[in-house]
């Protein structure tokens, strides 16, 4: 999730108010990530959904099938998934606007849950965001992986990242992340 | 998704102020889907996941950081995808009391995106329940979408679905449908 526990529609209300936070640049990072996948679906490319944020949901008025008390809950795995090139893919976004990625902000089930999906086969990898270029790169899960049980590091550097991900492109005036993905898992 | 729109959770509530429906037959249902899920998690066999029911959210209290106001949304796609044996599989649970599988609650978005799954090479199908018996099958997309092509029904024969899916059996004290999909899908 780009910015737990703020959904989409919440930030979209707060931008309609006038509100200023990085809650915006968040959005339409996450926005970037959603027109992708609406290309990519709907030129048949690959199947990726963001999954919906969960709630915890404590009270309905029934009679208008309205909630009326709920709270967010995280996300037990990542934020997206799919299938491309017949394979399983699997991933999440985060952002920064640091000269490294704060890994505090990932968290160790997510972290099991992308293990997993490497070990199943899949193909599982971070979108990262760096807000004083404005450049995205895939970052492979293998290479975290490595990179964290390698350090005692409480953030990656961004050149590390750069030196080792694969930079995203625009493409078709989307943020062209599945040809990142091709130059990583699928160029021989 | 079982019961659309309501959530476990409030199912849950029900169930506690002793409420009486059909909803806690939809539970159950989705309990032993997920149980089934946690096990094959556990014992690592496959990696799927309940998709978190989708939510508008209205107004939210900031200060406490609860929703205050919200609204159920439909399922975009199905409830439950992930990876087993290297394949992704996407499927969607349904169940009825009657002799035959109502049409009118499998929604043309989820159809299309069934069928989107196969024809990327995923494992698509349905898990239907039949309250009659208790019993659960799983009956592939590729069988539900030559069914509707070739039929004006408003319903599929719970007949043809046992004569053309595949009973799902206990092991394990769990509903095990991969062995069921092993048996359609990996069956040589």
């Amino acid at each position: 999730m780009i910015k737990f526990p703020i959904p989409t529609n919440i930030i979209q209300s707060k931008i309609k108010k006038g509100y200023k936070s990085n809650c915006n640049k968040g959005l339409a990072f996450e926005d970037e990530i959603n027109n992708a996948n609406n290309y990519y679906n709907n030129h048949n490319i690959a199947l990726i959904y963001k999954r919906p944020t969960p709630i915890h949901i404590v009270n309905v008025d029934y009679s208008k099938n309205m909630i009326t008390k709920a709270f967010f809950e995280k996300q037990s795995t990542t934020d997206y998934n799919g299938i491309y090139r017949k394979k399983y893919i699997d991933f999440e976004a985060k952002s920064t606007y640091n000269s490294s990625l704060p890994l505090h902000n990932i968290k160790s089930h997510q972290i099991d849950h992308l293990r997993k999906v490497e070990q199943f086969d899949g193909i599982a990898f971070f979108i990262i965001k760096d807000y004083r270029t404005n450049d995205s790169y895939i970052f492979p899960f293998s290479l975290f992986d490595t990179f964290i049980k390698n350090n005692s590091r409480q953030s990656i550097p961004f050149n590390y990242i750069k030196e080792n991900g694969v930079i995203i492109k625009t493409n078709n005036n989307i943020l062209d992340f599945l040809s990142a993905v091709d130059e990583f898992y699928f160029s021989s």
